[in-house]
């Protein structure tokens, strides 16, 4: 029987860094993955499908040009659900091929087959190529097995018109309707995404609001963009049972008596911890109800000590990136070592049609902490870089304190917003104030020039001296 | 006769914005430009145009595509020379606007007519609707009259073959060759932009070297590129004279014997300051053979203490972004203030395709300075957003300071460059080091991800501890 000094079951983000991480230290590391192919829920049926279903969204349906060239224009008229999947099955091809690669070139051990622990050091491999059972020991454990679509027995889910949020990707014909049930991040992107193929789609929360973790401003301007180009979305939406009609077609029911009747109902209201089958009570474990296991959020440790976890397992955020860092915290603590303290901020990106980005405090937060701030507010199509995009829509949103100028939050609506978030990002941990952005220059044309045509906007309302005497500095407002 | 604060001649970028930053202080303001609409060469025939041109031109080609659909695909079959021209057309009529409604609102007076001076405090204007003259006095005076294209006697511009870099924009029909004279900025910019139209470009220059203030590894990455697509490119090769053939194509005269004909000839090699006729003897002032004027880099002053200049006239970089800022220090000194110093590192953005963006020093200059560092560099290829945008080229190259492991310089080719490179600006002003880039986290997927593993690559290299013992901390490589 092979003993390790790390054993790590699943190959997502979490448990794929966690690897590397005991492997750079020296350590032997083991992964186990159920699946015939390394890369988690993260590369087959999550992040990475999705995103990649994005592109080819926008990229099919010319929906970056429509500015310029109308709301009729299409690069491709007649878009089939094959053409949708092309580009993700070779993005899906290329990612695995850079995982096995890494895990070799590391000398990460992997062993494809399902875990259960018998003991608290040990686990049984059941091998997927023969079907025999096999034992590892390990000094130290972590669990990055992921999640699951949550599957509720009042939701007839078929695989041909109801389907979970893993499933979906195995569409085989664009619906002209749709129902998305569950306004969270997974709901959102697939909603947004099949509206812009101009799939009538309804969007169904049973609460009264959603992402609660995002500025409500950028979450108002979302709803109105979705609303304006069709997407029904009905908050305080209690879902009581999903039927057929007599042409087969799924009928939500809704509490309220409004029921959603379309083509396709993809739901995707929560997903569970893929603990079960992993013999958690063996290693003295429990998970909460829907699967999931907590963790001292410093360490990664579960109750156990020497079992850690990491990824989706252990609840929100469950971001690919998060989970990264997560997974190579759990290995460096697990050999004993403290990590450098990370960096306060991180960023959240949805990546919905429009994307969202958002890093630091919302004005939620710094109201409730009672902090004197300002906001500053920056349109994309105030720049010269958004009319040549074409853009009509897109927005920045700053908050900085009043006090010591400090940048406290920033939030992004529109073309590109995960990727310009990480300059806001650069300011706010290394403790910029609101003079980087009015003094810095910006490329030209950059959609970047919202930082500073937002900045200026706060600027101008609350640290601009009240009443300008005539030799008095200023700065002129850009727009 | 009227009399202003500040006069200033021409409505570029430099102009604009001195002219807004004037007003807020509550100054009176006279913009006086010769071209019937506002905007100066950088709305009607530079920044502005071009980029429009890169975006129609890479969006109708379906240039960002090809990674997945092939080098065979395009977006439209046939695109011809009036659809290069529409989008622009828009996004000038577009910019115009906004500039008018930023003077109105300002209440920034502004003349349309031919600026002359007649003594250090007075000028002329020639005006454009009746040729009447009127004139205009002047407590200070900022001259950002901008410049025009270099027109040596020996090349036979005639607006249908030979074209300079203003008159190109006229084009109205594809050529199926072209000859670019001069690697600068623009000529770099509009040979691959032709390039991307499958257009057989000739670049000639007759330096043995381009663009040296960026650096030369990058400038390496870029040529590879260029020559791959069939780009050929001629360093050191001086151009004697142009003629024509007997069939009335331009054939470009080399001092090695090594003519080029071609369908087109676009003459970019350098251009003159706009001064003539402004009468600059009557204010004191010269200019240099360039027509040029040299100004005190940091408050921006001309020989004459209360004439200014700024923007394109002044010289390099020559760039819409530090023009605007200039434009704001200028002001602010003109009127007794001393603004704040600002962030010592500014952007270089090359519209080329690629794109590139740098910040900071080259390898060239640390060396030269002879601090002691190591270099990090991430291909675009090992992010997954670039695996979803099917990207096959594109880098970032990092330098750091091994001693203080402070962020020296950053270097990137590829889709987004001119954005992307802000996140790396903010890390240089705000002093950060390798580990910023170490212990962030980035949005998933995104091709800011490039920095994560760009300072990885550093790491590894310099900053890693050299033998590494079983109990040390080490990062994994991500890649």
């Amino acid at each position: 029987m092979s003993r390790f000094d790390l054993i790590i079951i699943g190959s997502g983000p979490s448990g794929r860094r966690a690897a590397v991480q005991a492997a750079k230290l020296g350590k032997r590391a083991l992964v186990v993955e159920k699946r015939q192919r390394v890369g988690g829920v993260s590369v087959h049926t999550g992040t990475i499908p999705s995103k990649a279903l994005r592109e080819t969204v926008l990229n099919l349906t010319g929906w970056r040009e429509r500015g310029f060239y109308g709301a009729a224009y299409r690069v491709k008229k007649d878009i089939s659900a094959a053409d949708l999947w092309q580009r993700g099955a070779k993005v899906l091809e290329h990612e695995v091929d850079v995982l096995d690669h890494q895990f070799a070139r590391n000398r990460v051990a992997t062993v494809q087959g399902e875990a259960r622990f018998v003991s608290p050091h040990r686990i049984e491999v059941r091998r997927t190529s023969d079907g025999e059972a096999e034992h590892f020991e390990g000094d130290r454990f972590l669990i990055a097995c992921g999640t699951r679509p949550h599957r509720p027995t009042h939701v007839p889910f078929n695989g041909r018109t109801v389907f979970d949020s893993d499933e979906i990707l195995k569409l085989e014909e664009l619906p002209r309707s749709m129902t998305v049930v569950g306004a969270g991040v997974i709901g959102v992107e697939y909603a947004t995404i099949f509206s812009a193929l101009e799939i009538a789609v309804t969007l169904v929360e049973p609460r009264a609001t959603f992402l609660d973790f995002i500025d409500r401003e950028l979450i108002e301007e979302f709803m109105h963009e979705l609303r304006d180009r069709n997407v029904s979305l009905r908050l305080g939406a209690e879902v009581t049972a999903v039927e057929f009609d007599s042409a087969g077609r799924p009928i939500c029911r809704i509490a309220s008596g409004r029921d959603v009747t379309s083509d396709v109902l993809l739901y995707a209201a929560g997903r569970m911890g893929a603990t079960e089958g992993l013999g958690l009570e063996a290693a003295g474990l429990a998970t909460d109800h829907r699967g999931r296991l907590s963790v001292d959020p410093k360490t990664l440790q579960t109750a156990v000590p020497h079992i850690y976890a990491a990824g989706d397992v252990i609840g929100f955020p469950s971001l690919a990136s998060t989970s990264m860092e997560q997974g190579r915290l759990a290995a460096l603590h697990a050999f004993g070592l403290q990590p450098q303290s990370p960096p306060e901020h991180f960023p959240y990106g949805i990546y919905a049609v429009p994307e969202m980005s958002t890093v630091g405090m919302s004005e939620e937060e710094v109201r409730q902490r009672k902090i004197p701030y300002e906001c500053g507010v920056a349109r994309f199509r105030e720049t010269s870089r958004g009319h040549i995009m074409g853009l009509q829509s897109g927005m920045m949103k700053m908050i900085f304190s009043k006090k010591s100028r400090r940048l406290l939050g920033v939030h992004i609506i529109g073309e590109g917003a995960t990727e310009l978030i990480h300059i806001g990002q650069a300011v706010l941990n290394l403790k910029g104030t609101i003079d980087y952005f009015i003094d810095s220059t910006f490329n030209y044309p950059t959609l970047a020039e919202a930082y500073k045509i937002s900045a200026l906007d706060a600027w101008n309302r609350a640290f601009a001296p009240s009443a300008m005497p005539p030799e008095q500095p200023a700065i002129d407002d850009a727009a």
